[in-house]
């Protein structure tokens, strides 16, 4: 019987079937009060998400990547200089953005899976100084969450505006736009909402907006002015057509998200990270990279001595149709990474392990039936 | 009791219960065989339906504006001179977008609703040569079909490449890559195919490959490279994450459009717009814009003397739920538009054409009641 597979990769995350049918209700007519309100709920959902009262919230129709590249077009003029520590896949994806539109970027380079060290940020910018740091939260090709507090503090310090990539991390871990000074923060909707991928919504502070007045990069479908005039509107609007659909169903996710709350949401997040890192310590494995307590999102995991990663993530999906992520870059078949992030329970966590447990023995791993399960279990008998 | 609005605009058009369907159901994750199956199918019915051996059709996750930008972005460099023939809202699109990556843009300026002289772009392309022609084949703003057959005649014999706004007529009205010599045809998702929006699709030929090889306008996510890369992997994936529930829709939207084939969806376009044209003309109203035996998917109508148009489009909104187009640019408030191309079927034009009698007659416009539903019916009583 052909079943839907069970995504535990870094995004899509599971879609709820509350949002599935918003996404396969009839379509509203994106110029009108219908979708006005869709906008205006979920724009202030999002700020709530964000904890900016101050900064405006544009929703655009992309992938995340989409709602990177207009902070590029719409910050920026070519030649200005930006500072990007390198730690994995996503800061290197600011690094390819950046340069193709002609931004000088100034890196400092760091071993994949470590954590970013604030002093590093601040001498880097003593030394010269940037118009802005190019930061990525959750660095999903390591699981490492950065410290973004406090790298913005050190970029604040420096003059420098502050640009993340929150794009798989926001909703998931602490986030706080106004009080840690950021200028653009980008989301998506499809990592910690659980909603179908398409939209990308990026916070905009008023620091973000004055450097736009003056940026002459070339843009126009994602000329953040264009988004911000139609979102004024009495019945707010896009300015191009949106992905309808895709926008029902955030509105239902955020719905569902909010029920719970962001700080209940947070703390499962924590429980969930920290019911697979326990879990699959048990089964003898090494996990991969710094600051494991605050990588809530995505645990990225060594695969065991002569059983390369890309086996386990192509056996466990052929096996039981479980998508787990492959190692990137120069983690390629040496680590695999699960994400646990978005609409997930307690149980999926454990229907996981126990799927990464029968897969890893079919590999001639040794493995102790249960092992995994039983420690997601002492995290979850935690509860109060 | 609330009901879904029933949409007479220029898109998004109607979806069938089976796209619904389709973008209700459980995500296929979006590298991997599933995926791959789904963007094999969809490119390779849009390649019929642009009738294209030789392109290759990629697709995007935006509006059809960012497929249209994708057209800038990756075929020219800064300082390029195009031609835009100018005769509505949408030709004007064209020359923005072209303007504000820097592109030099010569036009012909043309009264809105008129169809474009293919003598006049020959005169100005033999005076003053340029890179490309950028035309729009549905003016939506007008209801006019562009000549693009006659227009790239021209242009390819002066030696410009001609790319297409194709977004709102693409299987609603012939189009021809091949045949005609196109080198760019941009379309959208939820136009006639009634898909959801949220994909834009692009053909592009050997030409504008070429051009793209030497083009330096700056570009990210929506450079052709990567898509065209992504496409040819064993399991063709997209390179960013795509909007997956809306590809799900756009695959049963094409089932559904080729379950008819093209020619049988294009006669069916042809009624329904006769039948719309009759319907209004036997109230006694007037028709917009030349060339109306050729516009099958937008009818834009004078408002009879004394009734602005918005209070028209307002009315049966209001009263009937039932959405119709303003008029836009120098129209606003002078004609009002009904788009009747995707998933209508002769009685949802009918019930239409009933709301507008009965909206006509509520402001005050004398209506023989029945009347634009019998011209209606007579168009289709002659079905064979």
């Amino acid at each position: 019987m052909d079943r839907p597979e069970i995504i535990l990769a870094p995004g899509p995350t599971p879609i709820p079937p509350e949002v599935l049918l918003a996404q396969g209700g009839p379509l509203v007519y994106h110029r009108g009060p219908g979708f006005g309100n869709i906008m205006r709920e979920v724009t202030a959902r999002l700020k709530t998400l964000y904890r900016t009262d101050r900064a405006e919230v544009l929703l655009m129709t992309s992938s995340g990547t989409g709602g990177l590249e207009s902070a590029i077009q719409n910050v920026f003029s070519a030649g200005d200089e930006v500072f990007v520590p390198m730690a994995g896949f996503f800061a290197d994806r600011w690094k390819k953005l950046a340069t193709s539109h002609g931004l000088v970027v100034r890196t400092v380079d760091y071993e994949w899976g470590t954590k970013i060290r604030p002093d590093d940020v601040d001498a880097a910018l003593a030394e010269h100084p940037v118009k802005a740091v190019l930061l990525t939260q959750s660095e999903t090709s390591t699981g490492v969450i950065q410290p973004i507090r406090e790298l913005a503090e050190v970029a604040n310090a420096r003059g420098a505006m502050v640009i993340v990539d929150a794009v798989s991390s926001l909703g998931a871990v602490p986030f706080e736009f106004d009080a840690w000074g950021i200028d653009v923060a980008v989301g998506g909707s499809q990592k910690a909402l659980s909603a179908s991928p398409g939209i990308a919504f990026a916070a905009v502070s008023d620091r973000a907006w004055a450097a736009h007045e003056t940026a002459t990069l070339p843009r126009f479908y994602f000329d953040w002015s264009a988004y911000k005039t139609f979102a004024a509107l009495k019945d707010p609007e896009n300015p191009w057509t949106p992905a309808i659909s895709v926008m029902q169903g955030l509105q239902a996710a955020l719905e569902l998200y909010f029920q719970d709350g962001v700080e209940a949401a947070l703390a499962r997040h924590e429980r969930l990270s920290r019911a697979v890192k326990d879990g699959v310590r048990a089964l003898g494995l090494d996990l991969f990279g710094e600051g494991l307590e605050d990588n809530w999102t995505v645990t990225a995991i060594r695969a065991p001595e002569g059983i390369d990663a890309d086996t386990i993530t192509d056996r466990i999906r052929a096996d039981f149709g479980c998508v787990l992520a492959p190692g990137q870059g120069p983690l390629k078949g040496k680590v695999f990474r699960i994400g646990h992030f978005g609409y997930f329970s307690e149980l999926d966590i454990i229907r996981g392990l126990a799927a990464l447990e029968m897969t890893l023995e079919r590999l001639g791993f040794p493995v102790k039936r249960g092992s995994a399960v039983a420690a997601a279990e002492g995290v979850f008998q935690e509860r109060p």
